[in-house]
């Protein structure tokens, strides 16, 4: 297999399901940190720090800094930040949402705004979509964290970002700008953030809809592994396959 | 002009707006109840008890009693309480929808639900929409009180009922039955209470996209008065006209 110098890599499904570990892939990142190799933890989970992503991982014995933590909200700060550094921003989301925002200097506002921007918000009241579409349709342009329409959880499928930033979409009839997978976007930022280059980088995910179309869209390889969302049976029907495909990350040998 | 003997009137935007009346609609309705030719006041606002939506239009002078006042609420909880009645739902709404649903005699509880119900609720939490999500994905039937994805307010459009709606049909991939204008289910449910039949009656509003097309989809004759939402230039560009059109309800004498 051709020796990655950069890797991207999903979390949920990927590196863990819920509260459990994937061993495999735990192994697999030790490797890579052993081998002084590039990696960055890639996810659409909006709401949280990456600070508590990192410690997450940290107690199930993944090698992972904050550093090494790249969120979607990070993306979408970032994203807004260089179309108008010190942009006002209305913001719908959780801690990670704002935390990222106010790090990248945005100002956190709720009139005369630049950006409506959305994430997943499980604090979701009436006041705060009323606020959000009458800014829209003023004229601020209208982000979104991801599109993901559902939040697995124990309980079942819940409402997901995607789901949720429908309401502004409908009710103004404005599309948001997306940031998360399946977008190249947060691929691209992603890239930056680790330091190496399309051709030398490969995104690992369980999900062919998000983690395999981002690394297609930005023009990198992908890896598919059959941990979490995407089936062998799924993949069957898909036309623009994965670069590689595995049942887990124990069949990929580092050279 | 045909003598009908039956009247279905929208409220905002052809008796009033917002708080302001219209004094040739009420002019005209007061004629209606001197020559004693029946009305019933048909509303997409599903948030409000009949007898609050009697008062507000006693107030502003216009006869009106509780019983004039068909909601979309008020249709929605027929429509499940004929498709079974007694029926175990879960309600997302305000005053008007729970009070409709009770008074069908249908159960409102949070668990083994037979329908989840939707409309405009500004009470929203994300917990009530995972109940319904949930519910949805456990074979629910979902139902919808109206569509209508803006809210007219003094702030401006605010999210209406179709775009909350959207999150559960997003998350879960079903689209609920809609029960309100512009869908013949409600004008045939206000027909029956109304009493009077489908070539003697006529639907009468301001909003072609709903009072009219909702005239049109039941088989009714239907009057656009231009003192709301449709304006003169809009009605140019559509193929199926209203039966009747006029600037004001002063222009229609009842013989």
């Amino acid at each position: 297999m051709k020796s990655y110098q950069g890797f991207l890599i999903d979390l949920d499904g990927t590196v863990y399901k819920g509260t459990e570990k994937i061993d495999e892939a735990i192994t697999f990142v030790k490797e890579l940190e052993k081998r002084k190799l590039p990696y960055l933890f890639l996810t659409n989970n909006s709401t949280k720090h990456p600070r508590d992503v990192a410690e997450k991982l940290k107690e199930m014995d993944v090698p992972a800094t904050t550093e090494q933590v790249f969120t979607t909200s990070m993306a979408t700060a970032t994203y807004i930040s260089e179309l108008k550094p010190g942009a006002r921003v209305y913001a719908i989301g959780e801690e990670g949402l704002h935390f990222a925002l106010e790090e990248q200097g945005l100002e956190i506002v709720t009139e005369d705004v630049d950006f409506v921007v959305m994430g997943l918000d499980r604090d979701i009241t009436y006041e705060k979509l009323a606020i959000g579409a009458l800014e829209i349709r003023k004229g601020a342009t209208f982000v979104a964290t991801n599109g993901d329409v559902a939040l697995p959880s124990e309980r079942g499928f819940l409402p997901g970002a995607g789901s949720l930033i429908s309401v502004l979409s409908v009710t103004t009839g404005v599309e948001p700008k997306f940031i998360g997978k399946p977008e190249a976007i947060i691929v691209e930022q992603a890239l930056e953030v680790l330091g190496t280059s399309k051709d030398e980088t490969v995104m690992i995910g369980d999900n062919y809809d998000t983690d395999i179309l981002a690394g297609i869209n930005a023009g990198i390889d992908s890896l598919l592994v059959h941990s979490g969302v995407t089936k062998k049976e799924d993949l069957a029907k898909i036309e623009i396959q994965p670069t590689h495909t595995m049942e887990s990350l124990a069949e990929w040998t580092l050279e």
